[in-house]
């Protein structure tokens, strides 16, 4: 696996499971949110992605773009679907974006390269 | 056409023809890449649609929203997928977007009711 | 009950009715988990709600300082906390926060006149 | 003096000295700073004015655009310049700033039409 | 001191050195205005770091929330009063909120190590 | 040339290339308008520059921060009056811009030590 892409999961697996052996409700609860949020409803997983990528994308997340990106990836998406979401969240949220958008593509190429 | 629609599309047509007519390149270049970024691609309308809407929504931004709702209705999408996304924004973006959510609501509401 | 107050809080009942009679399960356990997070714990009421004001205040979200003004208010928090709390926030938050600092006094005033 | 204008600065007064009459010392300093920081330095008064109306309008906050475009009226600057700074914003800020630039329009026309 | 702890506090420090020696009278006066705003008052001293954490954590600011993750250590608040904090400023934020709740987790635990 | 800017300046110019070779129409055309924005118009390069530095500081993106900061030092900008616009960002946008403020001072003076 690719280096980023294995720092940025062995920290996320590791720093969550410490929140979570911590037993906070809210928290624990929060995070179960998160996993039944983005499972197939009225939306598919694939959209669902997406929409979780571009909310990521505008908020300027990018330890969530990252998540969202690697879950797209699993989903099936296509790099042009992917790129469309990030060119309509760079549209809305602004050049500010912008150096999320260049982490953005640096991971995918990561997800890609490591198949 | 229900009050809170009309009020807010005769606002936007009357001061977006405002800000058109002043001619400032940049702005007007911004305003065609919103219309070119919400038309088919590799995506369809449907999903850009709800990408704009989640952006919006995360981003807190009212009249944004009401643009979307608007076009989502427009492009066919059910009261359920839309409400999908507003639940994957509001998880996203935290209690803080209820108070939208709720301005959403009533305006999805005056949409449905208008036809 | 003075018209800020009550037009605020008519609604947001209403709307959060039509919220929930929808029915979507991620936006209803969010709805369960803004009651639980702000009910006593290892930090008592009033510091919570304190909590809840000073985020609603950074992120300038007016519908939000309004109702944890009004819990403010009933879990008997006095103005010279309270304001201590947004000016902690505007500090934070930066002058930008100002006007939504207007409103928070308008509405307190409101709270203590109908007593 | 136009409705909008009037409303803006009668409203912002009278809260103003509602705050400043409360006395919290943090709050009063940050106001003091507020009427320092704007005021001729490295940088003229047109410049400052300026930034301030880009600060404003890429963190969206409608009063603090309304009021820095009040004191670059007074400042003696141009529609042109005042658009300019505008279109930046919008460009940094995304598109998610496009309802107050349509507000921002027509608060300036009004502080023209008043002359 | 763990590495993570001290890195912070290094740079911190000279950096803030850089910037007072630098004089300007609006920064320095913010700077001040700092340490006044979170001694005792009507609140104590506890419940406005606990305040300060939390507009950190909203705000999504790393930097901001170590230095007040330190001073709540300080200050002797316990671990479970910071993590309902921290939990609350997590539903009012949202998830996006998540990736600075592990990095606030380790340096929490960096805190507790070195005592 | 000094570490931190090569380090920026190449990594900056490595994935805007992989960014522009993707072909992204929408994507393309808010870098060829980010290059339009900021020329000389109605306000000259200066003051445009000093306009993209505030809002990218009140926005905290530390790499617009830094590519603003770089052409600043270009456009011949002094320390004092990038400083200024720093001092207005901090003011306007709080204390939580800070973090970010040490950033760029460190920046600043690596751009003034290459030449």
């Amino acid at each position: 696996m690719s280096n980023i892409i294995k720092e940025f999961n062995d920290y996320r697996s590791r720093m969550n499971d410490a929140i979570l052996a911590d037993n906070n409700k809210i928290i624990k609860r929060i995070f179960n949110l998160d996993t039944n949020a983005f499972s197939e409803g009225a939306l598919d997983v694939k959209t669902k992605e997406l929409l979780g990528l571009v909310a990521s994308t505008v908020l300027r997340c990018d330890d969530c773009i990252k998540y969202h990106l690697q879950s797209c990836h699993e989903a099936g998406l296509s790099k042009a679907e992917v790129v469309e979401a990030l060119s309509i969240s760079t549209l809305v949220g602004g050049t500010i974006v912008i150096p999320h958008l260049r982490r953005a593509y640096e991971f995918w190429d990561a997800l890609e390269a490591q198949n």
